[in-house]
């Protein structure tokens, strides 16, 4: 197998010209995509219908393509979108496909595999239930993608449900929050403990219900949860290296200790065998194909001893404030601002730092 | 004469206890404050009154240490405030003081000068009225700092008047526009062709009325004008260097070309000696005194041919959006958080760009 | 020919579930819609995504009932949506329907027509062309409703294109203004005047370009215009009385002058031999099928001598502060909050007020 | 003695013109201030600065007017500013003297009395301790009005603290939320059942800790309760009316059962000999001296069947949305924007709904 990995630029959520551009001209099959992961112009709270929208347009054109409905589309490959492009950031998404292909070098390659939760209720939000049927996820999708060891495993996308107030009250189960935004932030973190918990990264009988939100000392380092109304499931992305999979690109994973760690982003750079002085050349980083990046505003509400105000803005969301300054960083040294950059990283990453991951083309073009 | 450049941090807009502290220990002597320069809570907006309440705080607590009236330390003393510490920004404020020294080794040393324009009415702002006496006061000032050439002047910040609804109604001459945040913009726009003007960075007759906000081939390289509704002329602090001034204080420009620009950061540091690799370490961090950031989100609603949403954010203004994203990536380089980072470069620095001063301690601590 | 008006909730820009209920139960024909007015959950402002993700929602849901294409049915039905639902407001879409009907009892029924202008381009905007296309599109949508009288329409609503920042810099014309959400202004002003002149209520040579948010003494009673990025060309949905109609729906309207005009709700109720005292009961309540308000911050800054704020204010934009204010107001006399309310009332109505207007069903039910 | 309510417009938040002027031709005494609330230009949220600034300035003014210190006007006269003055409100402050005077009619007039809590620490909020000693402190701002029985209570005046996040890390006690906004909801709900308990509006050993945001069937009809930063104990205002007090002011108070409820404000005015119909008209608005309203977005998401959108809004908070709604409504009503409406109405008036007093002038003007 092969995996390819596509960004197109968005101007609105609606805008699937790129995909649509590349199917016509037959440069990507609709049947061989696996997956979609992108951000959207939305605010990335509740209330952000962007994502949506862009699954629904999304699912429609490969759907002309492939022949299925939107739906089956829809069950089959995981949107995953966060909303909010805050300062430099640009709207984009990025298509993975994986096809057959004839055997390869042997060396690892750039490895994918997908696979779904049950749907959860408002009640299972942040509970038990939720880690470890996201734990489920993660194994069956490294199975698909034919990734053995979680050492080989660089970046775990989780898209989980967000639910609106009629959801709330209807909820069959006890709810951990009646908030809305709460539950955003339950769910994110109960799916980073089962990703931990999937590969090892913390004892399993840590990964607990009662840990969640509470014990930050317990994070994955390759796993990015996010959450929106427009699903009802866990989706789950695993990309590892694989060499069941052939192909120039390569994937390395990292930590951000803290939002200022800009040391983090140039190791992950140098496990890739690239080098920012102080940026990445224009041609260095056209090898650049996708950037994943899970940021958070440090919640004793200093940042190297300084303060900030990032948890008491009645204006503005942490998550937007924390969005634009971290993504415009890994923006300045990448030379790319076309970055998933998602707020939210409850135990992924160390308290106040975070997670990134990068997929590169290891082929000098 | 001999110029200091003291950091505090700001809890809240009338939180003023680190220079009471300060003036209470003797480690200030408040008769020898010449200018504060600061970022608060607020949005940077027209209604921004954090600027207004630190503005109030801080003259009556000098007032109090000099037996001046609050009135009178204000008309003295220039306080510039610029509201917006989004991300990892931390608020602060930055006090200048000068005070007679021996004379030094000879060598240039940090200088710092103020002046105030004229009141405007809400009528002269972006006029060549607002241009030709913010030359005047830049000169005036420049005199008064005992800098003879326009090239020892690296960095003019200039605080002028906004307007709310009642002011621009009650404006007694025709104005540019009635949109007070538009004239925040002419304003700022103005006063920078007024810098470039009096430094001779344009020629005198291209830095004219029609040029606001139409010409920006025009820009100053050291000009940061911010606009704010608790002043009502151009207040004028110019710091360069100077051989009639001593100490270890030293300060460099440049400018950044784009919104990623971390070269121009370099640059600076560069200038004073100082290394960021891949960020000023510790040690290197601590000899920063001050750093003054102008940057503006592009106009062609591009950065480096991908799109940002800055201009089209109804939620999010597009000077917040910025402010956000050059201070963290200007914090990341400098390890440091307090750093002065102001919206609205119109003719400050190129299009899409902006301009950076760093104010450092040329001795080793 | 009879018209009907049903109201359907919107729980997310997407939910076209009440719709399509409907037309499954068959007590809707996809074929007979003829238009679609809604308020739906984004901000209303430029970058507000959900008016487009419910036009398409809509149209793939209509195409799938009557086997047209959804580009065909977005081309003969007008979506017209606003968004902001600030306050008590509530999301929702009213689905307009026109089929054939056994000659009425010769009175006055309701009487429903659309049409569109051609495409306009960025620098068509605010222009004497808009102006003019805009005229004769409500004289081919009276035509196609059958009213041959100005004094029998009751309520046009236009919507016109926004454009975002690439769309601006690829106009074709020069712009009146580059700055996006002022060009939203011009549209909906230009279209104003659009309906003033084609309904008389404005001399003819009084519309025009030059008077275009300038003269806001011209002003149309019965029309409300807005802008999205989901449209290039104006739709225009004319509402009015007709003999050629049947049934016993009726509409009236009428001006608010100002913000708190509440006289000017009753007068309107009070056309339709509705009581408000001081609210309409349930069992009136029940008898509206739909509310039309345009409204707008007065451009002085006060009301009745009282200072506003929403001419200044940086974290909320006046449109959404008026929106849930007079969208509030009209809400509590009505006893309904699935209202239109829509902010942008430039040359609707007398300035700082706005327009209204009501649906009911004349029948006791 | 004799109570005078005095409101005066605010420009900004530093405004103290209107009482200056008072002051200045002795138609107020400094001395015979003893208590102020007001509406000011934040978002009436944490970071809300708004209100300290306007504190700072009364403080100021009055301390030069009396020969006090600032600090012991501060401790002696409770200053309550809420912030917010969303869509038609106006910010303002409102003036509440005391004077000896000849002994009245022997009728009821208006009679004021406040009083403090200790201070308290972030981890008293929300707590029994709150409850006790703001019932406490009730009870001897009764006495010091002279008013003996709660049903002459028609308006309890709370503001508490609110704690930014340094606030909170240094908390002595453990506290019930670590979150800043949920502290400022938590203070103000335990604050309503201390007037609750007080008042004898709910058994007294109802009103407990375990009740606190649990039990909305627990209410107060006349407490309305604010937090902000300003403040570090419970400041106390009650007023009612009392036979031992003279002059033409009365008040009168009632609730309002959810955002629509405009007969709960025909009832209070009704109480008071006043019409609106369906507004009160420019003489009777004239005798109108101060309006305080409580209100909040209904946690079930509806209002009366239908949805709002206030409870999962990203970009603008919950309190926002209610206060420009209910503002709007009351102000419609009464004819007068310069209004005291303030979200977060937990336990103030029933679940959506929420509670207004009004003090008008009983002689005819």
């Amino acid at each position: 197998m092969r995996c390819d990995v596509i960004r197109f630029a968005l101007s609105n959520p609606g805008d699937v010209s790129g995909l649509e551009e590349a199917l016509a001209s037959g440069s990507i099959e609709a049947g061989d995509i696996v997956a979609v992961i992108g951000k959207t112009h939305g605010n990335g709270l509740v209330n952000d219908y962007t994502r949506g929208y862009l699954t629904l347009s999304l699912s429609l054109l490969i759907a002309r393509h492939t022949g299925e409905t939107p739906e089956a589309v829809r069950k089959r490959v995981p949107f995953v979108f966060s909303g909010g492009v805050e300062g430099v950031l640009s709207a984009h998404y990025t298509v993975f496909t994986a096809q057959s292909a004839e055997a390869g070098s042997g060396e690892p390659a750039l490895a994918i595999g997908v696979a779904f939760t049950p749907d959860y209720d408002p009640g299972d939000i942040g509970r038990q239930h939720q880690i470890d049927t996201t734990a489920t996820a993660i194994r069956e999708a490294m199975a698909s993608a034919g990734i053995d060891s979680p050492s080989d495993v660089h970046f775990v996308q989780i898209k989980g449900p967000a639910f609106d107030t009629d959801d709330i009250l209807a909820a069959r189960h006890p709810l951990v929050s009646d908030n809305a935004g709460r539950l955003m932030a339950l769910g994110r973190a109960a799916s980073a403990l089962g990703v931990g918990k999937a590969l090892g990264e913390m004892p399993a009988d840590a990964a607990v219900e009662a840990a969640v939100l509470k014990d930050s000392s317990l994070f994955t380092s390759v796993g990015s949860c996010s959450a929106g109304t427009e699903v009802r499931c866990n989706e789950v992305i695993v990309v590892g290296m694989s060499r069941k999979w052939s192909g120039p690109l390569a994937i390395a994973h990292g930590v951000m200790q803290d939002a200022l760690d800009i040391s983090g982003i140039h190791d992950v750079l140098d496990a890739l065998d690239m080098v920012a002085d102080p940026q990445l050349d224009e041609r260095q980083a056209k090898r650049l194909r996708a950037g994943f990046i899970k940021c958070e505003a440090s919640r004793n509400g200093q940042i190297r001893g300084r303060s900030h105000v990032m948890l008491t803005d009645g204006d503005i969301d942490q998550q937007r404030h924390i969005r634009g300054a971290v993504g415009a960083i890994v923006a300045s040294v990448l030379n790319d601002t076309a970055l998933f950059v998602s707020g939210g990283a409850e135990h992924q990453g160390p308290d106040g730092g975070g997670i990134m991951a990068l997929i590169v083309d290891r082929e000098t073009n």
